[in-house]
């Protein structure tokens, strides 16, 4: 039987979501333990909507894995929170038929990043980008509508395979200003490595004037150019949620 | 020269803000250690309004310490930047007579305690009080506006000494709803032990129908009946504001 599994995480507690060898622990590799302990023992993989990088923490991350023994969404559900450590947790399960790929049919994903422009605060020091530099939101409103829509985000992604195809449809981009918290966030059907991240180091560049304004539409065009402004910090990151 | 020194930390990295033999990871310490090395190796206090419990933050706490050395507010406050760990922040030093006193001198304190009602998350373990039950925010409002006013809370308190007087004016205390999350406040001119997370507790059992409502006043007269309720936990408990 294939299951949906819903889950959220703590980035900063892992040494990232994908599992790698010698590495202990990542978020897949402590989700696939719990799940090979129900299964019987048998291997048993969590395949999820996409990777998140070191750092990055998912208010909801949705994975499918398939299980030979009998048992509810509901006791699949207790099984693995009582199996996994409370920086991960499991919101929900569901029966899905052999069909349900939890990567090829997520039609759309949002991220959010968070930075703190005031002082320093060491309390969110783990979980908002701490800039501290005053971010005029009128030049972030402006510059960030230029991703909506489909384009090529080559220029705003780190591609090592230069094939792959870097088209993606962003439905929405929006940026808002509480206090002294800028809170981004994309919607979109797909997101390429590192991409959200070098968008807002980018934005962010802009509204620190080390960057001129206006140049977004060029860079997605040319798509052979690579903007070099630094890439966000994964602190601040958070995929928000997954749709089917 | 006296210094005011308005500082921050993530009290979920500490064993507790109190300074204790054998115990190296007091904020107290850190902070003791910073103003010792800055002070030409003298032995340096920082008299703080009061400590926190092991668990709880501080937005904003307030000490002061004598320091011989000839050092400008701007230059001690980087200066104990750069020797403390980033989880206590310097946010502001300010000169001030021999007369002044973090502690005797406080007027006005607020605290505040953060509690999430809907499904447990991960990412703010530490952080906010993972009750993960439905509270009716009606009972809470109308239970802690039973605190306001001149008191004595010995039945709200930790007191080993019987001898301490628990009197103490609460000036303001609030709860309000804001999606899953309901936050407390109290203002007051001073809080007893673990005084905060005894109200909290005993407003949080109210509302999940354990203990009657409307009996706050009956406490606060009869000073010798501990309430049985349990106290709230630590995590989500933040010293918001000092004032002098």
């Amino acid at each position: 039987m294939r299951y949906k599994i819903t889950f959220s995480y703590d980035g900063s507690k892992f040494d990232g979501y994908q599992k790698q060898k010698h590495v202990l622990n990542t978020v897949q590799g402590i989700m696939e333990n719990a799940l090979k302990y129900i299964n019987n023992d048998k291997i048993t993989k969590i395949s999820s909507s996409g990777r998140t990088d070191k750092g990055v923490s998912a208010f909801m991350q949705v994975g499918h894995a398939d299980i030979d023994v009998n048992i509810t969404p509901y006791k699949l559900k207790r099984a693995l929170n009582s199996l996994i450590p409370d920086s991960i947790h499991v919101i929900d399960v569901e029966e899905v038929s052999n069909e349900f790929h939890a990567r090829y049919m997520a039609k759309e994903k949002t991220y959010i990043y968070k930075v703190n422009i005031g002082e320093y605060n060491p309390i969110e020091k783990d979980y908002v980008c701490q800039l501290c530099k005053p971010l005029d939101i009128n030049i972030l409103k402006s510059e960030i509508k230029d991703f909506i829509g489909e384009h090529d985000f080559s220029s705003f992604c780190s591609n090592q395979d230069k094939k792959e195809d870097c088209r993606r449809i962003i439905y929405d981009a929006s940026v808002k200003k509480t206090g002294n918290y800028i809170v981004f966030s994309f919607t979109g059907n797909g997101f390429l490595k590192y991409m959200v991240r070098i968008m807002c180091g980018y934005l962010i560049s802009v509204a620190l004037d080390k960057v001129e304004p206006g140049k977004i539409p060029y860079y997605l065009k040319n798509t052979e150019k690579k903007v070099t402004t630094k890439t966000a910090v994964a602190t601040g990151l958070y995929l928000k949620e997954v749709k089917y």
